[in-house]
């Protein structure tokens, strides 16, 4: 086989075959293939775009380049949950340990965060002494001892898609339907879950701009999980505003810590709840999402949630006090209050522009290693359609100095956007993708 | 500026600006782009096009990449010829002769053979001692002192198109026109020619596979030298067989010879006085295409075109004697006479099959340091047309051993049909372009 060949049927819009996709994933994994090569073969693929069973096949390809985990040791369904990036999403977080406190096995491997979204593995490791390099089998123990454990990869998954989600980076080729849902489901089903549930952002800030791109992608990745046996449900959520209140890696910890202790109501939760229901359904611990909305929420009401959470950070080497007292999280050199300036009603958010402010803080990274400041970000009270007067609180900021706080408060500003009219809140979710159809928000 | 989004704006089907086309032609001269983002370029280029002044602005960009050649010090209009590759096509070693006899300067810069077709530098080397390495001041002595010189590239002519090139050639990205139109005419530019005549070859084996890709390429490249007030004329000519009737490197050079010493006429002869006419109207040594032909056949008739050969050859540390005596040309070991086998008409050629056919004798490269064994090769005086019976000599072999003669009798019989019906003769021009439009073959 003849990886000019290949280039050549995917620059005429052909369709590769089973052996062609083996051929050039291996040679991504291995090396074998230049990048060159590689580099001109993802941007025909952009421009001219994959059948269904070509994107299927470069997942199951791009799985079995690497290590497969293997989570048989732990009883009961595993149902994992992803993300495509949002800024503000702490989502797993609360999910985790709500899923577990219904009974339903939580073992979750995370990613770092690049870009203007965070990771949450970022922001467990803003807990002191909080490890995430667990060993398969200390993975496996604990699951099965405390019912839940997130932790980073372990062994070599799909690295065919490191190497090409590298390139795509910097060849401008992130933005193909097939890539993107290959290679999130290539990982989703490398680690070894039976089922998976996913959120995929929708609006100008998310991987998918339109929501029919979005509902397009979604359904992608669910055909995929259903030829690979793994049912898969998923839900286009919006990316008008951060999903919570809270930016930065403490922050959000800080955030999931208010939402499971019930201080917090809102879209972090409502989201939260969307997800996990579907979650507790595949497992087989609600026929229906409003059933599993009723558990999820008495896990929550309970305390068993939170204590969920307790028992994971003490399981994984944290301070579990952090819990209860927030001053044990790394605290920022600078607090400033800033207040909207404005009457009327909030209109719009630039959520991207919002996360590259966390971002130049200190939060995100620009490079794959930069180092983190865990104390810093902004808590952002005000939600679209919100009312507010020129007192109103608009944000918190925690900077590392007065410089970085000046900086921050001006990109916040304008990313923010007041009406003298009201303004209609935005729906939290658009569409619900399962391997049955569609459904759309009313 | 920056790679990426110069990716994006052309994967977005947009034109890109002179600055940008300026940074990534930098980037690829002096290596400072990596080679992935490079193929990514030119994919997305392959695949949404260029607009005229993007071509012409790419164009100029790699020209001035490298190295200009100063040929002010040689009076007269300078005219060069390119031929976009045929098989059996030795018009160069044809026409630089004839037309430095009708008193027009030839200061030609050629290229090596890399594929099916050959090169002239190679052909040319394979007259015992003669030298293609001149340093610019002695070709331009010669050039002054005899009228004619045909050598390799002095300097660093237009690098950004090597890096390009070599590029495309392992990435699929060749058949591309606005990147075949800025590759020929940036070196042709380069290489200081005041005037340019092209000839485009059409057909399955040729770069463009329709006329009408053809005809696309051959206005795209003229329309190149007017706006960088070269002029330029292109000839659009047929693939259906090879041009001379010898396929071969010393081959080549003996056909060159019997064509100036008028022991061989046909399409060899045809399309050099073709292109010539036109060198001669640029240079201002003729006012129609027709005096250039009458004033090219005369110098033909005279002798004086095989002399220029002959004082070109001595000029450059070559063997003249090779003129009167092709036993002085490196000979085959085995030498085979073919008979077509076949009563009826030629019907066709598959050139590209015959040049493959060569390559694999020891004529031609498969990579870049291959070396070559000028002796092999084959005569086929067969066109297609022609009335033939079984004892009609189909072709000559000319190879290093009984078994490569075999295998090339093999290929040179496959490549070949006969037709019991007769069979109309190919065209040997379809289109001539210049900067006042298109004139079609009658």
């Amino acid at each position: 086989m003849n990886m000019v060949e290949i280039i050549t049927r995917k620059k005429l819009g052909e369709a590769l075959t089973a052996e062609e996709i083996d051929f050039f994933v291996k040679g991504a994994a291995d090396h074998s293939i230049p990048d060159y090569q590689l580099a001109a073969l993802l941007m025909a693929i952009r421009l001219n775009g994959m059948s269904a069973q070509e994107t299927t096949h470069l997942t199951l390809a791009m799985r079995d380049s690497g290590d497969v985990a293997d989570l048989s040791a732990i009883p009961g369904v595993k149902v994992d949950k992803h993300s495509t990036g949002g800024v503000g999403d702490t989502a797993t977080l609360v999910l985790a340990p709500l899923v577990a406190a219904c009974g339903v096995p939580v073992a979750k491997m995370s990613g770092r965060g690049l870009g203007h979204t965070g990771g949450t593995l970022d922001k467990l490791e803003s807990i002191p002494g909080f490890r995430i390099g667990l060993s398969e089998e200390e993975f496996v123990r604990q699951v099965n001892e405390i019912g839940v454990a997130v932790i980073g990869q372990t062994g070599s998954l799909a690295p065919a898609d490191k190497t090409l989600y590298a390139l795509r980076d910097v060849t401008s080729t992130v933005d193909s339907l097939p890539l993107i849902a290959s290679s999130i489901m290539s990982k989703k089903l490398a680690s070894g879950a039976d089922a998976i549930v996913l959120d995929v952002k929708t609006g100008s800030g998310a991987i998918m701009h339109t929501l029919e791109g979005s509902v397009e992608l979604a359904k992608a990745m669910v055909d995929i999980g259903t030829l690979a046996k793994k049912p898969v449900t998923a839900v286009v959520t919006g990316m008008a505003q951060p999903l919570g209140t809270h930016v930065g890696n403490a922050l959000e910890v800080k955030d999931a810590i208010d939402v499971l202790s019930g201080r917090t109501k809102g879209d972090l939760l409502e989201v939260s709840l969307l997800l996990g229901s579907y979650m507790l359904m595949h497992a087989g611990a609600a026929e229906t999402p409003e059933e599993g909305r009723r558990k999820l929420t008495k896990a929550l009401e309970s305390g068993a949630g939170l204590e969920k959470l307790r028992l994971m950070i003490r399981a994984q080497g944290g301070d579990e006090r952090v819990c209860d007292d927030w001053k044990r999280m790394p605290q920022a050199a600078v607090v400033r209050e800033v207040a909207c300036g404005k009457t009327g009603w909030v209109a719009s958010m630039d959520t991207t522009a919002l996360g590259l402010a966390a971002q130049a803080m200190g939060a995100g990274r620009i490079r794959k290693t930069d180092p983190l400041d865990y104390s810093v970000g902004f808590i952002l009270p005000v939600r679209i359609g919100d009312h507010v007067w020129a007192h109103t609180p608009l944000c918190t900021l925690f900077a590392r100095s007065e410089e970085e706080a000046d900086a921050a408060e001006q990109a916040i500003r304008e990313a923010i956007t007041f009406s003298e009219t009201p303004v209609e809140r935005p729906p939290l979710w658009y569409a619900i993708v399962t391997k049955d159809g569609v459904q759309k928000a009313e």
